[in-house]
């Protein structure tokens, strides 16, 4: 008898991202142990998805003969956190992965609460996939949550680029990967229960002061009833079209960008006008950040208003962006300079 | 005093459509009156939205010289239907409208109730602006209507082009106009008011019956509680990115599908395989439409599964599309014939 439908799904997804670590990786890069099955790392929290995603890592990576490690990230938000973190440690040495740590974080405060923990998560794990020269770290997003980061990306308004969601790879060399986003939550608690796994629910994920939580208990189960059970899945396929989308808009604009240039790099209106709004709304920005503008404070409404010194010329004054750049329309020419 | 804001928002907002409309119609093209001045229709239910647009149109087009009219739209669907749009008549023509008419359209089954409403809606404007060679025909969707297309347009999840929501300008020639779309529905309802204007409330937009229904009334309210107040602005501007990005790639397709074809038409699979992913299914997509599958049954699994004949070749049989188009791989080449 096979394994439980559930537990075979996971499995799946996870065989199908060692196959691909294993091509592009076919033995470690770290100095210390060159030549040496890659070392495949789950990030844990111990919660449900990513105890499913370390027991099917801990299930296919000796078939595939790749090494199976974990680490647990220590937020220190709450207390006992530390102890949380010492109690994953030991579920994840128990599915035999090694090596096995905890990191402890400080979570700053830049840019709301859950964006600062995110970037302090990411960046402790970087550093314990440089330390241990892995391949890959195996993320346990799912549909589920991909669907919560499309709403919360629609709610910013600003673009396609903001509906693509989390990608299957991102990261330096695509060391992330996130082999869930295909499956459900349902699937991931499912193999969780007949693999009698424990698993911690993280009271943040049902606390309303957060705006996923927010979206994952009271927004998407109305739209699913406003809309129908595909919503989900409808919006997990909008991110991975967008994706597409907005890389083919991007490499478009990139490009097309130097021949819109002239010889001192200043932008030719005439040419940006020729281009379809979306190509030249992405000059625009490209211009913006290599003069200086930060991308990420960079929105919609600055490029909007750039653009209407190209398709509404009516005389304005110098209209300035985040990064003190300003941007200043000249004999046919839009000067971007930094102050 | 000049007029209550609510009112100067919504007389705005017409002011710069029929500019738009002289610009491109300044005298009229119907052969009855060639040299008479352009005929403007406003399509009224008798709701606030659309009253509130035809009284705009009612002071605004005798200052800019424009003929107004308007007609309403009786779908027979409700018993006293067409006292009710005798009553949208009378109104019409108290705001001195000329000429004023109703319609009375038969409702079929096909797509739906919502769909096949709007289709008979449409195809009885067309004959009346035809039949008074009007030059443009206002419509009185607002901001909230257009975020609720979007969320209806996310639910599909075919992409981008159904992120789009409503054009400021639509149908043959651009005849429909939208002057009220970065307008909210708040701001109608209150012009109303302040004129004094008699409205009346579709019983069919509070419907749970009807999808629409259900997302002003109950999705909509609770994504503003999950994601913020600024929700529907964020929509109707995702509607316009995405339609500038959808129209920009739809022209790169276009602009790429010759150079794809081999000298017998067939599509040339390493020249497909070179494209960005979001314009190669572009490109199909333009390649099954033009070997005869009906448009409007085309989905992106449909898509998706030829981009596997591909991108992920393992020797498939043809693939069915809609229209009975048959897709085949043979020698290098998609081979899409009509069976």
């Amino acid at each position: 008898m096979g394994p439980h439908p559930a537990v075979a799904a996971i499995r799946l997804a996870v065989r199908r991202v060692l196959h691909d670590v294993l091509t592009l990786a076919p033995t470690t890069s770290s100095p210390q142990g060159a030549g040496e099955p890659p070392l495949v790392l789950v990030a844990c929290s111990g919660g449900a998805d990513s105890m499913a995603l370390a027991s099917a890592l801990a299930f296919e990576a000796p078939r595939l003969g790749v090494r199976a490690g974990g680490v647990t990230v220590d937020h220190g938000l709450q207390p006992g956190s530390d102890l949380r973190a010492a109690e994953v440690v030991s579920r994840l040495t128990a599915l035999d992965l090694d090596p096995v740590e905890a990191v402890r974080v400080d979570v700053g405060r830049e840019g709301g609460p859950e964006a600062a923990a995110r970037e302090a998560r990411y960046a402790a794990l970087d550093a314990v996939a440089d330390r241990h020269g892995a391949a890959a770290i195996l993320l346990g997003h799912t549909r589920d949550d991909q669907a919560e980061t499309v709403l919360l990306g629609l709610a910013r308004g600003s673009g396609i680029r903001s509906l693509s969601g989390m990608a299957t790879a991102s990261g330096a060399g695509g060391r992330y990967r996130r082999p869930f986003l295909g499956l459900d939550r349902q699937t991931a608690r499912k193999a969780c229960m007949v693999q009698s796994l424990p698993v911690w629910d993280d009271p943040h994920n049902a606390d309303p002061a957060y705006t996923r939580s927010r979206v994952r208990h009271e927004a998407l189960p109305v739209l699913e009833k406003a809309l129908g059970k595909g919503v989900v899945e409808a919006l997990a396929r909008t991110a991975q079209l967008s994706r597409d989308d907005a890389d083919a808009l991007d490499s478009w604009a990139a490009a097309v960008e130097p021949s819109v240039r002239d010889d001192s790099g200043d932008l030719e209106v005439a040419k940006l006008y020729a281009l379809p709004p979306a190509v030249r709304r992405r000059v625009l920005r490209r211009a913006a950040i290599a003069a200086g503008s930060p991308a990420g404070s960079l929105f919609a409404r600055h490029l909007e208003e750039v653009d209407r010194l190209i398709t509404g010329w009516r005389g304005q004054g110098a209209i300035n962006l985040p990064g003190r750049v300003a941007v200043r329309r000249q004999g046919g020419r839009l000067v971007l300079r930094q102050g």
